[in-house]
């Protein structure tokens, strides 16, 4: 079922991955006018073959992890790569929540008449082709490949290539989706090859097939793809989000959104990894929040002001404000009002998510305007950042970029769009 | 009030530009955050400017046009380069125009509501620095940076070599309007050399200073910015624009359409390149339309079934369907039925505009669905292919690429969004 793993050579892997565009491209012009129901049917029989498929999916795996195991891998490494029962459950159920989203394609987002009386539509098309480059998460297969295909795009994907069989296996069970949906089955590319040089042919474009590139993984990843890519990408490169709690915030509230938007889960974009806090609350909210941190588990890391509030803060330093920590560190500063907190997140944030906390509408309208970032909260926890929580259904990454998506990427986010123009005989005068 | 147009170093204009590209950047944040107010006014006093610097502007615009005769320059050149009264004030309304539209930023275009109570807003927020890089027309300075600070961006232009001296007459106007308001003068940045190399700069993304480019020019313009650049760029390299008569079309409509669409003017990239008529209707429609062109002076480069209707149709060669004339000349073909046309414009065309003049709704429907252009239109002229006949009141040009603009690039697409959060104290689980 997995393709082999043989070596090849540099000229074949360039017409490989040309012929791999190529028939994406082609299956992106039957999907772009794909009714609805054919695409949902792909998904969910898709989702009907991965449940089918948990031994050969497990067993390929298995042998990934082997491999992994053999060279020396570390735990987390191990752990992002393993797939048991349960993720791969989750795998299909992700699929159904995907074909359970409406279809975007078609829908139309403004409609205006002109004084001449010709109608015009702004309606959603795919973009294309997308390009999908990750690492050792095998579940990104199955994820990435179903938002594509629910958007009408053609998708290709290179996943890490320590989880080279085990994406094989998932993409095996989602051709049977598509071939039994009467949909090309190079509508979901698996890149043919471990080769890494694969990569710099996608971000160079793939000679036209690819129109953006999505990356999943880690910051160095995002990193090569960004320097690199010849098109557009989707990607964030960081997630330095910031709490800052206003000196008329509720304590009880500060106490709640801070602690959950930095330890719900401290390895995902939007965790907070500073929290500023207004001088003119020092006295009242500075000690009980960093306490709160410090007893939860959280290393904090504080400028002067707030390393008098506890002994067991540790000193911060300029780099520990543009730190992600992705763990349980906070780095945490005392800042003279809104203007400074503006300030600060404008100087060392990374524009993804950051939040106020005040009981003041002034101050927090004057912070949702100001700061420049993909999403701005009040009184909300910073850990909203995500597609399933903004309502999306689901998301393939958050983008920080400011061009054509921006925050959570979703089906929607994954369109194009036409305008499609209504007359009865005008002419330009 | 023109600056130096002596030769400078190599080095020294890397760092020139490198200069011009931070003083962008940090007008740009505060341009974001500028009331429409304080633009209007800006746009209203840089108006008034150039009414009443015309003479200085005309005296300008003489020395450039002295020199580019000296260089022999193409009479359709100077006739780009070349200003009077009547172009000037145009220039001037052209601000009146832009100054009277609504403000973008700000602006809420989507807003719901989560189980959880948080209300999610997207709203408008500027790209922030545009690099406009342009070609003989000095107007293009007025018109483009206009548009740039109405959507709160910054603005960079690269004007001719051959119009410096109009450019900066009129770039002095802006900025006078600009310190009017009490807006930094760095929002509209002239580059202040006449060096080639200053583009390349450009396209680089001037370290990061360039968010995104557009140029405005011929297609040779066109295609290096899109090759070299490596921000994004809104732009169409070319408008091969069809109009499909289909066997249902009324005649007297399809005449009009057919030659308000090629005719009205030939020189804009909305005119169109192709006329296709069905098979079905090539007895009764294409004799009369082919008659009606070549009558109106327009020269037609046809198939075989297009010549056997009149004698003086030149034959087409297989280039010519890929061909834009930009001037009045069409190539005109036969097709049988829909399906080939819509076969021929994918293959052929340059998926701007394309028009469909048909009495059948379920043919029109299918031309508007499958058509994979920027716009379509169903009964009305492909010179319809413009941002003020949209109703954006004016725009900086048109965009075929998928990406965030596509079709007519006015003040809404000129800016990103971003997403505002209102809690009382959410937390994730």
């Amino acid at each position: 079922m997995t393709a082999p793993l043989k070596a090849i050579a540099k000229s074949d892997i360039a017409d490989l991955m040309h012929q791999t565009g190529l028939r994406a491209r082609t299956a992106a012009s039957v999907l772009a006018l794909a009714p609805a129901r054919q695409k949902d049917d792909a998904l969910a029989a898709a989702a009907e073959q991965i449940r089918a498929r948990t031994g050969d999916i497990l067993a390929a795996n298995a042998r990934d992890l082997a491999e992994a195991k053999a060279s020396n891998a570390t735990a987390a490494f191990l752990d992002r790569l393993a797939l048991d029962e349960k993720r791969v459950n989750a795998m299909a159920a992700g699929l159904a929540v995907v074909r359970g989203l409406p279809d975007p394609i078609g829908s139309v987002t403004e409609r205006w008449q002109r004084p001449n009386g010709m109608m015009i539509e702004r309606v959603r098309v795919p973009l294309g082709v997308i390009g999908i480059i990750y690492e050792s998460r095998p579940n990104v297969t199955a994820d990435a490949a179903a938002l594509c295909l629910k958007a009408g795009n053609a998708a290709i994907l290179r996943g890490g290539s320590e989880s080279y069989r085990s994406n094989a296996a998932i993409h095996a069970a989602l051709l049977v989706g598509l071939r039994n949906a009467g949909l090309p089955e190079s509508a979901i590319e698996l890149v043919p090859t471990r080769e890494r040089s694969a990569v710099g042919m996608m971000l160079a474009g793939l000679d036209g097939a690819i129109d953006v590139i999505v990356p999943r993984g880690g910051k160095s990843l995002v990193a090569r793809v960004q320097q690199e890519a010849r098109v557009p990408v989707f990607a964030h490169l960081e997630g330095i989000c910031h709490v800052y709690v206003d000196k008329t915030a509720k304590l009880d509230m500060a106490k709640a959104i801070v602690l959950n938007a930095k330890m719900r889960r401290t390895g995902v974009c939007g965790a907070a990894e500073t929290l500023l806090v207004d001088a003119a609350a020092a006295s009242s909210h500075l000690c009980p929040l960093v306490t709160m941190l410090l007893d939860a588990g959280c290393e904090v890391r504080g400028d002067e002001g707030t390393r008098a509030s506890d002994a067991r803060v540790k000193p911060a330093s300029e780099a520990d404000w543009s730190t992600e920590y992705l763990d349980a560190v906070i780095s945490a500063k005392v800042v003279t009002g809104l203007d400074a907190a503006i300030a600060h997140i404008e100087r060392y944030g990374s524009h993804h998510t950051d939040a106020i906390v005040t009981e003041d509408a002034a101050a927090a309208e004057k912070f949702l305007r100001e700061v420049d970032s993909a999403i701005v909260l009040h009184n909300a926890s910073t850990q909203f950042a995500d597609g399933g929580e903004f309502g999306f259904g689901a998301e393939i990454g958050i983008a920080t970029g400011r061009f054509h998506a921006r925050g959570p990427v979703g089906v929607d986010q994954l369109t194009s769009f036409k305008y499609r123009v209504r007359g009865s005989g005008q002419t330009r005068p």
